[in-house]
């Protein structure tokens, strides 16, 4: 894959509007979970982010939407990808620097920078370990080629002293994203979010701190919808998310102000 | 530490009364962490079942009360104890073996046995982590000796083939557990207790499986505790739970029927 040409491409909304970014019509596209992960992040003006696997920007982007002044930098491997977050943050008049670059071997510029946030919503699917997409760039979006411990190892280098990591994934990953936490940061916080009350969670946002030094919290979980049936997703979703999801409002993070 | 005497002791109801347990007065005593431990294991008539640091026995013995026929197994360092829990068997008519031993250093006849159960209650607070306890006793059942690792280490070996592992342990302990669980056990699941809604798991249950190759799962948490504010534990108890605690039911684990 070269680069998206706009047949190629829809654009829409999210954050109620606020934010409209241009997507491949098959490939990945971005779902509730970097809108989740970004209204996690408890970053204030002046502060830098660095996103790792960025796609099309949207977790880095509904960051820059909601918090003003951040200086934002993304890393993406598949370089129409980064393209795409490049036209999606000039769209929006957000200023955002993306490198196409595999983060396992992050350019020098990069690797000379700290920052305040590192924020990833890495791959849900190890390679090899579900049915290929029939798009190629999809296929790297959903599959895992980078271990996930890679992903914690480089966003641990990159942060600065008391700076912030937080990933969304499945939940069934957490074993393996919490080892690879283990003797590179700590704080570690875990937010289940499930689908309804009741239920295990689906995925998790992973909270933890460069030199942290605060014991283990399983937090209670986010529940995603209200009531005990999946009707439409428009209409279901609890106020809380509903709130981050259409209104751009920062995600309440428990024991937090 | 040699021998309790009578007059160290107290003598307490679990399960609504259908098992009475002494305990020492100024000990280590149960509180409902083993009875939730025991209420969780999915044991039947027949099968094996080794407590790992059983104390005085409450909750290998809960498991024996609640399901009949049970080959029940105990080790225990303390020798105080494990007389405690042999004699709160026998009391109780319970078959129960305790062997007073080092888990990390099983004696022979029990390295060649295996379980279709291990349980577990560790203890909660790592060795050097609180302030000493003025009884010894109780500092050793309280205080980490053993590395959790070891706990589950020894679990690992003497489960027999598709066996269960349950440990009850304090929230902020689990990232240990589950990397000890790690290249040794499967199929993990962890069911947050929680005191109230909303509020984050003071308390897991882990539950793994020896050579289980299921996905991990994060369960909705168990709520210990009815209403917002801390009544009376007696009132406030969810029903769940006080059908585990008063009326020695199974605890409803999440997904089984």
């Amino acid at each position: 894959m070269t680069a998206f040409t706009d047949t190629d491409l829809t654009c829409n909304d999210f954050l109620g509007g606020r934010l409209r970014l241009w997507q491949p019509r098959d490939g990945y596209r971005a779902g509730v979970d970097p809108v989740l992960l970004a209204a996690a992040v408890p970053a204030s003006p002046g502060q830098s982010v660095l996103e790792l696997g960025c796609g099309a920007g949207a977790a880095v982007l509904c960051l820059g939407t909601r918090v003003p002044d951040l200086r934002l930098t993304g890393v993406e491997l598949q370089p129409a990808y980064a393209d795409l977050a490049r036209r999606n943050a000039r769209e929006n008049g957000i200023a955002l620097s993306v490198h196409a670059a595999d983060l396992a071997h992050l350019p020098s510029e990069l690797r000379q920078l700290q920052f305040d946030h590192v924020i990833a919503n890495p791959p849900y699917y190890r390679a090899g370990a579900h049915s290929a997409a029939a798009d190629a760039g999809r296929r790297v979006a959903l599959g895992e080629q980078t271990p996930l411990a890679a992903w914690i190892e480089t966003a641990a280098r990159r942060l600065a002293p008391r700076g912030y990591l937080h990933v969304i994934q499945r939940a069934d990953r957490l074993p393996d994203l919490m080892a690879a936490c283990t003797d590179r940061l700590g704080s570690l916080e875990i937010l289940p979010l499930a689908p309804r009350v009741g239920r295990a969670a689906e995925l998790v946002i992973l909270r933890a701190r460069k030199s942290g030094r605060a014991a283990f919290r399983l937090h209670a979980p986010l529940i995603l919808h209200q009531g005990d049936r999946h009707e439409r997703d428009e209409d279901s979703y609890a106020p809380a998310v509903s709130d981050v999801l259409r209104h751009g409002r920062p995600l309440r993070w428990p024991g937090q102000p």
